[in-house]
């Protein structure tokens, strides 16, 4: 840690940030009727409340307990029903069951939110320079984690309200234009050994170290994500029943799950519409496709005679990009029609998480960190593929280019779209 | 029908008890916070407010569009969302998905209540006495349908809460003073020819009729119902891993479901607990014993030397008693000691549904009737068992002596319990 | 037990029975290649040389242990992989595994049942009179069980060959002549107290007692057995897709199996066709249907105008008729056309099991009788439905009027099929 | 391809091969039954017999059917039955059922492979130098695909015995000296760009193309396998219920599957046993510990304060080391006891697959090939993990030191186990 950073200004960041990011939780609830926050559809989905609640028994947990001796929870069974997957922390309630839980309420939910926020205020008020130092870690991480729990929030109400014939508006849409979409320019890279990983002096998370040296082939990138209407090509053409398109796992799950388009399309009319956070809407052929499995873009890539860019491949492409771009700082809650040509390299961040060809590993001499926080990413390194650049549901102070975000191949609920890339013949 | 029938008198009694029994499923809803209203905790239950707007749906599709030509829905959608099984009148909503939905909230559906009381009371001030007399039937139905679903509501929220590590509590219990119970009377009925089902000039349901003459062997007829106590014997006797007692598919539920005690029972410090709608307590060892399987209370019978009643066996002992005891009326919620002495059978109705022997079938002559009330009762006629005399959720003019209940072998979420029956020996 | 009877005809009646069973195994085992016996088509489903060893085990078990105190195995592991449900007799193998052993070969399970044989030889020889009293009712248990194990081996070879793309023929059909067949002609029955269940001083399973009375209304009892004519019928009727039609079970099975026909039937060139032991060939429209769930044969009664008589009218209707039929003693191993004429009721025995509309429970005053054996009937006594009459796999010493089979609602893989029965209006 | 090959000795050399392996899977099934040939114990497992067939099945579909204008198969339908994944080939027989099938019996299998042999001995008789170097590669692949099935056969029947009470030997012991085992010794390797993949001119498969770079930090390599002592001291400090040592999805397993121990083990006489080809006999501490899933393999690599190697790593650790070890040539059919002490690294070859750390993924630059061949490798790359090295049920000529196989990350039935490899710190 930087040893000259000036701790007054660094306690009052922090604070700042605390009450940004916990507000925004709050925004993002305004639109729900109590009734809302309750609903569990499938078991990748958590209740609104438990993430509002489990954010908060993050700071419970991880500061307020470590640092105030005395400290008294609103009530001891909160530690068991909003623990996650801490198994160093004790017991967690079975996660599919989250849904069974009509108590506590939500008014009790935002009490307990309120209690913390308060005993946080307290410790900000009276942390000394050295506590704030140790603690700022595991305040970065619980301002983090809310930030991952707040897209949570949007994509599991997003799954709730699409199980409901009566299709409800999360929030009325913006008026976004929307202009045909120039055919992909293939952006050329070298071969060489890169650097990849994190290596700055700021917050990461631990997936993303040790900083480390790859090597890779020359390589074209796509310079804009694929759109709805080079997706809607494939399906025309029956990309769905051609098994050579198809990883074999990904075939057997299209003919399980009976898959002829994304999640929340559905044909009205002869007509593709797709139900979003605005409501159920006709899809924008300009718009990024969305909401597709790993299974899915890889066969897409296949047809498109390209593949999907591996994860290294992605980062160092994306060097030098700004980040900027459709995040939920802009309040679309869908991805957005491309609307600018100046740069090179389009739609790098925000819109859609996009799918590497990449299994989710560790990089070369990661360790798992000590105590509990350290369950937080290694636990998870089988059998999910990593995805970059955040969604329209991400925070934008919560992405970097080195960001390794992962789900399992057949995933399908996040905000996920598709980027190629290319061989250099 | 009756010619005679006074109409005026009997306008004003329908209404009444229109009014009544609406009134009631609202008292009800009184304990319970807005989120209560909405978890299926599983597929057997249903969400609180589904069952209010389903209630409500039923007067709305069999009265209120049959009358009135021009009558409007609030909501085209809610006969799609609040239609069950009534498989003629169209599509219905997946009945495990039922907690899927969040809207309509709880305020729309009371609204959509309010709705059909205010169109059913222009339905009254408006109705001439052929009408009336046409409908009368049909409001019947929707009366205990009601109340049939008022029952379900009860069930259904302790299974709900049940699944809450809070264990929210209903309504506070009443005191009741619990005395030591005799053994069991065993009261004689002798061999004959009985008339059996219903034969009285008021309402039924189909599945009571047609009365018919059925052969009893003489037989014996526990005066008073299996308690709490006794089955705690059966327990520690290990009556759950003595296969010797227990039906082949049985014993299999056992084993696949680690049965070892009644639904909602939990050994705490060594004691048996029970979570009851007035929370979490002790076990009552002069309880009737309650929310056990046919399957446990056959094999229950058998490790007490007796057996369950078949249903016509349990109809004969109870003709000429009384319709009194402790049902949704007292406000009990939970079966209760039994604490009178005078009667020659007790505990006959209310308490508790006893498990009978019989398979629920059709009675000789039975015919399914037309249209979609018709479906009502005659398809369910396979894999059940028949239970007879009402529980502490059943409203006490629902019941009749001859009123079949029946639910899979399996089933174990209703007020359930066992009463004994012998062969003369 | 009779005390006149000659001990030494008994004997020697016992041991020619023995012979005759034991040799008839063998026989239906000849147009088996060895790989034939070892495959288990579905649990249900056990392979040949478990059903050979296990009826071999039985007589081991119950006799040869009993009567020679020295009498040592051929090998002790056989005690537990050919052990069925008889919990008393210690563990079994778990059935869906039985298809997992391709060890003892077939040849040394003939060994097994030569050396049985010989054993059992070795008892005929040396019992004395007192021992063959004792013995009797075991042995003809014995016979009984090894016969029910041929109609097993018979149904479950079937539906291995079933299977398999290359459709073996077990036996080539003899040439049955195919008439055309007289609409059903509807016998009368009268109202009455009956007698019901087994009264005589042979042979009978535990469940056809006690002899009880019952009371029957009046009604009316189909002349013959529904064609495969009949049940195109219905089934261009689209009955397998009108709901009005089906107990709700039925439905949801149709819907979840994906039934159109019955199991076996398949359309080829548009011609429904059916596998059979004899082949795949095209389904005679005379033959009565055969291989329907009981929710198959109940919907194509409510389609017919009809129902299935409940297990007491049939065995009424069967008193007094000549046990005579299609049995596995004619060698046809398929139901046959109808081809005579002068009985008023005929096809009653042989051909298919016909379903009842009864579930299968205790007769009024049944006791499970005590010991391993005990465990045959008794404990499988919820969860199916009775069928009567036997089938072209039963032999025709096997079958009383008494004589109760049991299925759960959704077997088909047994040669079952419809009779139908009506009320008098 | 080289131009200067003598094709002469070629086809010679062609023939000998194909005579070699096709007599060797001959060999392998001495030891067997007919009943063995039949059984699929789990989905995974395929019976002999469909191995023997489906080798076959290959040359017939891929040589015989190409070559000569007028082939006729032995029997039709043998394409459909036999054909496994080869969707661009025609429908296929669902693999799960291959358990079902007793007919072609194991007679008919072999009249099927002398039927394949002979047509192919024609076709070495008479193919002219064009032919014989247009089939090679074709040729290659089937004496590869056939040496794949040969393990299969092996490790399928090891499956199939172990479900057997009698635990079946498929073959004697050979005895094998057991010394105890020094300390892993760590052998450095350094960082720097490698060359990884094929790159010489003979037979590979397309998964080990194209011969690329990659950047390797610098590593330490186990120079020999974890053994059963190291394993059981894992077993023993509680390894399996420690879920600090758990990738998530692996403790998931354990849970579901209650793994305590390698597949076969089992604890007699507080003693570890396993299941063998060599029958039921006690662990020996100082084998290399064998069927564990890559869940376990990873677990105990944590436990021990190390990982496993990544594939890139074990390929570079490999290099110049000769192809010798417990290959099936050995006749062992069992990993055995390290007992030679001479080379750097040793049992880098045969005795068991090494699970690496490694997803199985395309090399960068790889290519589908075209065709129906070409589904051989491509649609399998993902959800599983690359093993390297070959096994005791390996043949000796079908490894190469670049040779990838992959199975998911819960297999166990393979003869799978550890390498350890370590970061330089």
């Amino acid at each position: 840690m930087n040893d000259k950073i000036d701790l007054i200004s660094l306690k009052d960041e922090l604070q700042k940030k605390y009450e940004r990011v916990r507000s925004f939780s709050k925004e993002l609830c305004e639109p729900l009727e109590t009734e809302d926050f309750v609903i569990q559809s499938m078991p990748d989905v958590s209740p609104t409340k438990w993430h509002l609640a489990h954010a908060s028994w993050f700071f419970e947990t991880f500061v307020l307990k470590e640092v105030f001796e005395n400290y008294k929870s609103i009530n001891d069974n909160y530690n068991y029903l909003f623990n996650s997957y801490y198994v160093q922390v004790g017991e967690r309630f079975f996660r599919p069951n989250r849904g069974l839980l009509s108590r506590p309420t939500v008014k009790e939910v935002f009490d307990f939110r309120n209690y913390i926020d308060e005993h946080m205020q307290k410790f900000f008020e009276t942390a000394d320079e050295e506590l704030i130092s140790k603690m700022k870690v595991v305040l970065e991480i619980g301002f983090n984690h809310e930030q991952q729990h707040q897209e949570l929030m949007l994509t599991d109400i997003k799954h709730v309200f699409a199980q409901n014939p009566l299709y409800p508006v999360y929030r009325k849409a913006k008026v976004i234009s929307s202009n045909e979409i120039s055919k992909i320019n293939w952006i050329e890279f070298d071969e060489g050994v890169y650097s990849i990983g994190f290596d700055k002096d700021s917050f990461f998370f631990d997936n993303e170290k040790p900083n480390h040296k790859t090597y890779l082939n020359s390589f074209l990138f796509a310079d804009r994500l694929t759109t709805n209407k080079e997706y809607i090509d494939f399906i025309e053409d029956n990309g769905y029943s051609r098994t050579e398109l198809w990883l074999s796992d990904g075939f057997a799950k299209v003919e399980q799950e009976k898959w002829n388009a994304p999640l929340y399309w559905k044909k009205i009319d002869n007509k593709w519409h797709h139900f979003t956070l605005n409501g159920l809407k006709e899809v924008d052929p300009n718009e990024p496709v969305c909401h597709v499995s790993f299974y899915e873009a890889e066969a897409y890539a296949r047809w498109a005679n390209a593949r999907l860019a591996i994860e290294s491949e992605w980062e160092i492409a994306s060097t030098n990009i700004l980040i900027d771009g459709n995040f939920v700082d802009e309040r679309n809650y869908n991805p957005i029609p491309l609307n600018e040509n100046n740069s090179k390299i389009k739609q790098m961040f925000g819109d859609v998480w996009e799918w590497t060809r990449s299994d989710y590993a560790p990089y070369p001499g990661y360790k798992i960190p000590n105590g509990a926080i350290g369950e937080y990413n290694g636990k998870f390194m089988s059998g999910q593929i990593v995805l970059r650049g955040g969604s329209c549901a991400t925070s934008k102070d919560h992405i970097r280019n080195t960001y390794r975000n992962f789900f399992p191949h057949h995933s399908r609920w996040q905000f996920m779209g598709i980027r190629l890339a290319k061989d250099l013949e």
